[in-house]
């Protein structure tokens, strides 16, 4: 016979009714014990599942394992025994049986525990931030990173399967003179200067597609020193990808089947948006396309639809432009908005099935505690005769009749009403969708609702600096190529630059890029930078620009926020096996921490500490 | 008919004779262009391969292209012809059919190139990193990546096959107080605190497997800032594996399957050790064990048979003791070293086919110019009719006869001797072995090679310290556990632990580790080290095995040093897409740099350059 091995011949998770009868070794953790009229019962935990164990007062080692802590790690020798009908666990995959212990043997006796693994109770996050070894053993968190590692081995599948290849870009790198706060590395060989962690490898995915590969991505880490909060850590992981000869179709085309794949594979039976139903979509320029994927929106319409680029497409709430209705109507307070500035308007937000004065009125309240004058409505509750409220009131019957019928609203219904100038409503308005829509419960959660935004605009006009800045990602190609550049508006012209909004959240953000030196200058140079600048900052990519450039795009999805969707959880720290705290401290290993002397004057730099008052 | 896409209906390495009469659009690099009686021939590249176009002086844009340099993006429209059966190309792919270009559209135009791409000319690698973006387009670089990212790929495929998970473990982290030198991080959050990049994940992962996490790995990136050589980087990247409840043996089942299939998949064709053959093993304390898998070696034994622990076992030389032979025998200088102190002994490096006197002075001038006094030998060349040499004279005819034939060696070979104490020769007397043995061409080279080294000393005496000092991984288990260390001589422990050697090269290291606290502070303490201060130092680990730690074990093969080995390459840099420089420089992207100052003080440092005498 073979000899058995030193720790185990089945994991925790693998007998079943049919192994009755045999002789197994187990080894795990002591995940809960109860006494049971002289028996002790055990439920064993490893990685793939729980045991139970039963150990009888002349099982050798009986006594031992009484006294032993939960978390304690024991092997056992024992056998295979099937429970009765009425004791087996329909709950548990080893449910039909249990094992009867004849021999134990103490692996790791475990200290009274600073934080529970059983039952996870609730324990304050410092706490298991310092003892994440215990909290990672609980069974959320333990679910979490293992989804997370599926979801990220599934998402490398099928980038390759579809002729992507995963190259790796440098971690020590530039500084990159644009975006958040470079993480600096003091160099030992070069005193006095300094790498940078990669905020994102923009720069090198670009330079691998001028280098001749043609489909890259990456799970790359990125680093970014801003202010944490509960979706954002210093270090994250972004799917990159980039593509050499496309255009924003073959990007589309190229990402879709992998985003929906694998929420698809990971949803648990919730729907996902198909990709395989024809759509259409018009763009600003109010041409219809046709299209099969995920809905497009162009940005403008994501504005003026959801007051936002990042709309939850659950909620079945769409915004609309009523100026008409008011402008020189009855009204008189909307009447003196729209007559003010022609780019003033007014903007309803239908809430079907909200006609009563009491919600009607906790809106407007909600909107005075977000600091907003107030939220004007009409309403029609079932117990009136018509439409209701101030605003109907001066408008008039049969205007006010015609507006909400326009709204597609009746009785039952209400409307809430935003004026003045959109671009400074347009965040409230936005906000105020998703409050009627959730206080009216008209978002169906269980789903994952996908779409593009897509033509947003290259340039903005930046109020602090009173100058046209770039709106988003410089390096993207303004549509329509240099002429547009030279011959339109700025703030008309619209980038190749898209993203994919996942129930309200920003999962990526791409672009089809500038692949040439004279577009880039032209488009910095609007954005007021100087030739030298650019050839300063940005000379590594510039001139790679010369010596032959295929045009190319790409994007990045968020792992992180992936896994935080599908693990449905609204903290990054719960899908990241060791994360840093809120205040970016690791308590476990104990960073950042104070350096030797010797190791800072290596890298030639000094501690200088901020003045104490 | 649908839409031609904007950039292609095929790659440049697509297209095959059956192809022929097809309209095609193409896009890619001129990577060659010719002129053949006023036809031009352009050879267009991209990531799939070549294909040759033709346009004749009536093409459209025929001027344009004609004008243009090497390494142009251009895009063509034309149809595919079959070449005439004289002018096929069997060495190309598309070899059988060129386009007859219609009408060509010039994507990018290149400025004159700085490095040629065509021919693959060698250039100085300053030149080429700076412009890395066109090195990276020859024939070889280019392969050597995505040779790369295929290995890595299938790595990754065959630990998930084997029911490993991958997880990611932070890069901002703590500084190690193990091992070599960190780079830095100063935080922003915590003036005066700095967090450290990773040297190995090695704590993490053994963090993980406390945590209940099974079976883990990770293409994990390392960063060590150590003076760099041509095999080594700032950064490079390791398949870090670790398992709980295992032994040597299941660390050695896991992972040999992956690195055969691994070499065997891109070996090209040359033979890799096989896994499945019965081999048997001899360790230190005779005991003669079978197994499957690569050969099996001690530390002693390898340092014996070869003198090194990275011995490349292709090289069929066995050193051997030859001490007794010349124990009170008739050669003089081997009789006193061998009486000046018992430790002291004399091994043979056996010459096969290296009977002459030339290839005898050869060597023993070559041994001269290693620092060494000489390299005594017994040769029998061709023309003698028994053992020659000074030592062979001194030793008289019967007694060489006999040393030679234990040696298995006759006419026509040679052999060298190394004398003195061991420790102090064995390095030198393995390069001479390695010099025999490639001067001899006794090395099949075309294949690789695989042994494992085992059983290394867990502690070893430090010279400088005069101190009893950790051999290798303070984390190991020793053999024997906590009894062994303390009943028996330390520098007799061995510990769980070993490296696998490929072709001379170490590709990785591993250990069954200790999960007991008092083992590891009890380790720590005859390594000369203070409880408090491995509390200190390791804290987060210790604890962690205070709460239930499981057995576990694992290694790390180095990615770039497979990658390199099986590109059949001997500097790092030509498998890493964009790599340091042997200064630690970016050349392309200009880091490290200087940083501004408003960046340092965000940070709370200043630099503190040395003073320039």
């Amino acid at each position: 016979m073979a000899e058995t091995h030193l720790y185990r011949t089945h994991t925790c998770g693998a007998l079943r009714g049919d192994d009755a009868g045999k002789t197994v070794r187990l080894s795990g953790w002591v995940h809960r014990k109860r006494d049971h009229g002289g028996l002790l019962f055990i439920d064993l935990r490893d990685h793939y599942g729980l045991t139970q164990l039963v150990l009888h007062p002349e099982t050798p080692g009986f006594e031992a394992v009484e006294r032993l802590r939960a978390e304690s790690v024991i092997r056992v020798d024992g056998e295979v025994v099937a429970r009765s009908a009425e004791t087996k666990n329909a709950n548990l995959p080893t449910g039909e049986i249990e094992i009867q212990v004849k021999a134990v043997e103490v692996l790791s006796e475990a200290a009274e525990l600073p934080l529970p693994v059983f039952g996870e109770p609730e324990y304050p996050e410092e706490l298991r931030l310092k003892h994440r070894y215990l909290d990672l053993r609980r069974e959320t968190l333990h679910k979490n990173i293992v989804l997370r590692s599926k979801v990220i081995s599934s998402i490398r599948r099928r980038m390759v399967d579809q002729g992507f290849l995963e190259y790796q870009t440098p971690i020590l790198t530039a500084s990159s003179p644009e975006g958040a706060r470079d993480f600096l590395v003091p160099s030992r060989l070069h005193p006095g200067k300094f790498y940078a962690l990669p905020q994102a490898p923009q720069q090198f995915k670009q330079l691998l597609m001028v280098s001749g590969f043609d489909r890259y991505f990456q799970i790359a880490p990125c680093f970014r020193d801003e202010d944490l909060r509960a979706d954002r850590s210093l270090e994250f992981y972004q799917l990159d990808v980039e593509m050499s000869f496309v255009t924003q179709e073959d990007v589309f085309a190229a990402i879709e089947p992998v985003m929906h794949g694998v929420f698809e594979e990971f949803a648990d039976g919730k729907p996902v948006s198909p990709i395989d139903q024809p759509q259409t979509f018009t763009n600003d320029f109010g041409q219809t396309l046709e299209h099969k994927g995920f809905e497009r929106l162009t940005y403008e319409q994501s504005m003026k639809w959801y007051g936002t680029d990042k709309p939850d497409t659950r909620n079945p709430i769409k915004m609309q432009d009523v100026s008409d209705h008011f402008r020189d109507g009855g009204f008189g307070l909307f009447n003196k908005i729209l007559g003010a500035d022609q780019k003033n308007a007014v903007w309803a937000i239908p809430a079907p099935t909200g006609g009563s004065r009491a919600f009607c009125d906790r809106m407007n309240s909600w909107a005075q505690g977000e600091g907003q004058p107030g939220l004007g409505y009409i309403f029609w509750s079932d117990d009136q005769q018509a439409w209701g409220g101030p605003i109907a009131k001066n408008l008039g019957q049969e205007p006010t009749e015609a507006l909400m019928t326009a709204l597609g609203l009746g009785k039952g219904d209400a409307a809430f009403f935003a004026a003045g100038l959109p671009a400074t409503f347009a965040k409230f308005a936005g906000l105020a969708r998703t409050r009627v829509a959730s206080e009216l419960k008209l978002i169906d959660e269980a789903q994952f609702k996908f779409c593009w935004i897509v033509d947003f605009p290259m340039f903005e006009w930046s109020e602090e600096e009173k100058k046209v800045d770039f709106s988003h990602n410089p390096f993207s190609m303004p549509q329509g190529g240099l002429e547009a550049l030279e011959t339109q508006d700025p703030l008309t012209i619209r980038a190749y630059q898209y993203d994919i909004v996942c129930n309200g959240y920003e999962l990526c953000s791409g672009a089809i890029r500038n692949h040439k030196a004279e577009i880039m200058l032209k488009a910095f140079e609007i954005a007021g930078y100087d030739a030298s600048v650019v050839e300063d900052q940005f000379g590594g990519m510039l001139n790679a620009f010369r010596y032959g450039a295929p045009p190319h795009g790409g994007l990045a999805p968020g792992i992180d926020r992936i896994v935080m969707l599908l693990a449905n959880q609204t903290a990054i720290r719960e899908v990241i096996a060791f994360p840093l705290n809120q205040q970016g401290e690791d308590l476990l290993m104990n960073a950042p921490t104070e350096a030797a002397e010797r190791q800072l004057k290596d890298v030639h730099i000094r501690t200088a500490l901020p003045i104490k008052v």
